[in-house]
């Protein structure tokens, strides 16, 4: 057995493993590190944890997926933004056990630093510790930028506009069905080959395309699921939507599902990391984005009272939808 | 007992915590917080973990101070680099049995928001989530501002400069010693008294005096210990020290520790959060900044090799002194 490492030597092989960026002044190595950001811009922030047994599990994840997953977490909430990545910062803490053996490090840190490099996002520091319970914690806090007062929001979707989302959906709760039936079917998975729950890919380009290209009105990342990501952007827009059933895109390994599975993971299976987003019906948004497919699902409408927030049409019917997406403590 | 309360709820319980701020253009409630950074200047920025079990202990530590020490933590990294800070960032996981509380959140967020708000410091976003053990997670991102160029760092030290540092030392380890000895004693602390480890107090002022008036040559804050930040200084400036011992201002707390713990916490105790700084010798650095009191404590010497990297005096005695601040995984 190897002797235990160090904080600093932790640190060390960290800070080895990160390049120099044009917005990081100073990254690993002193008390803060430096950011310039870019003029006449505003900062967008971020922070999201991935726990061990909460957002992953050893014995299904490789350490590179949960490397990435932590990562692409936080990037999709800039995407959901369109802004542009300037830095990442990770706080980890692992158990004695997996501190004295760094080959689970070095995996989590081929994970998450190719995902990094494919979105020219800087390692820019962090801290680490011992985790106080037999499992990994991590956080990853995303620094970003966007033109002062062009950020993409949740807000501003109005009746009439139309409602598009990226990709497909129902990949990561189908893949994720998968796993949970053969925890080491996808021991050797890459980032090479699509693993919509393994290794979801942010839609960063998209959002800044959206952004740059004043195409959406409201946007937001579907993490928690389409139904309930849908509900975040109704309230915060003061408006409801409807759903059109058939057109959602159907991730190919979510078409293996049964109807009734399917369906869940269309509606409310989480972390497919697509943007949902809403556009006047007068904006003509391009069937593809970045190389990235754009559906169009539904429409917006005036809320009012005693109406639900959202509909599902399915077969001419008309059908109350309600958030049954993840909420953590639920 | 009370429901569960869900993740939206807790959110909601902390935004309505949270007041407006110049430097926050946008707080919690959408996928990023939007920042506002001041023209011309850097930003600097920090995590730090504080771990149930590994920075504080739930029987030991009220909410008030748990919550707190989260937050000083991270703004000493600020203080450290003469930062102004502009926005915090908290992730935390909290265990069932106490998401079903809110007393518990509450009082937590009583501390953290009551140094907040002395430091006019937003509470601009951050992630919450369900424990997977039965502890508590924080994690506190700093985000601060310094004009471009002229953050304090802990290089820049050269022989010749004077060593100095602020507030007094030892007191955090001599409190610790007497909270472990009796860890009901302090359970009605506040911050309104002196508690060097329940209450540390960051100093900001000081740091960024210390950065206006061009005082400092090189700083960092004293988290570890004086014998582990020491070395930071001097390994980072390429530089060795020499200490004086008579001359480390001792804290009335420490001063009833006998001989042998008394010096233990002055070199070694760690958490004081007090800033360690070096100027050039014409610099006329006051007795006080900003109505902390500074003392100088010792020098700065040329690199040797096969020379100790630290030198105590001690009785017209020299010692070497390593660094044995406290270390994760040592």
């Amino acid at each position: 057995m190897q002797n235990p490492i160090g904080e600093l030597r932790i640190i060390d092989r960290i800070r080895a493993r990160t390049s120099p960026s044009n917005a990081v002044r100073l990254g690993i190595g002193d008390d803060c590190a430096i950011l310039k950001p870019p003029h006449g811009h505003e900062l967008l922030v971020t922070t999201d944890f991935s726990l061990e047994n909460r957002h992953f599990r050893r014995n299904w994840h490789s350490p590179a997926s949960i490397g990435h997953r932590t990562l692409a977490r936080g990037l999709s909430d800039l995407a959901a933004m369109g802004a542009k990545p300037l830095a990442a910062f990770l706080s980890l803490a692992m158990p004695k056990s997996i501190a004295r053996n760094p080959r689970w490090l070095d995996g989590f840190l081929d994970g998450l630093l190719a995902l990094a490099a494919a979105h020219n996002v800087p390692l820019a520091g962090g801290d680490t510790s011992q985790s106080p319970a037999d499992v990994i914690l991590a956080d990853i806090i995303l620094i970003g930028s966007a033109p002062a007062g062009r950020a993409l929001r949740r807000f501003g979707a109005h009746p009439g506009d139309l409602l598009y989302c990226t990709g497909t959906l129902g990949g990561a709760a189908a893949e994720l069905t998968a796993l949970s039936a053969n925890p080491r079917k996808f021991r050797t998975a890459t980032s090479a080959n699509e693993h919509p729950h393994l290794f979801p890919q942010p839609r960063l380009a998209v959002g800044q395309a959206l952004l740059r290209r004043h195409l959406a009105t409201a946007c937001i990342d579907l993490s928690d699921g389409l139904s309930t990501d849908l509900a975040h952007l109704c309230t915060a827009s003061n408006a409801s939507a409807e759903l059109d059933l058939a057109a959602l895109p159907l991730h190919p390994l979510a078409a293996t599902l049964d109807d009734r599975a399917q369906i869940n993971a269309l509606l409310h299976g989480g972390e497919d990391y697509e943007l949902l987003f809403t556009a006047a019906p007068s904006t003509k948004i391009p069937r593809s984005i970045a190389n990235v497919p754009i559906t169009r699902i539904g429409c917006i409408l005036k809320a009012q009272k005693n109406k639900p927030q959202m509909t599902l049409l399915s077969d001419n019917d008309r059908f109350e939808l309600q958030p049954h997406g993840w909420e953590h403590f639920a």
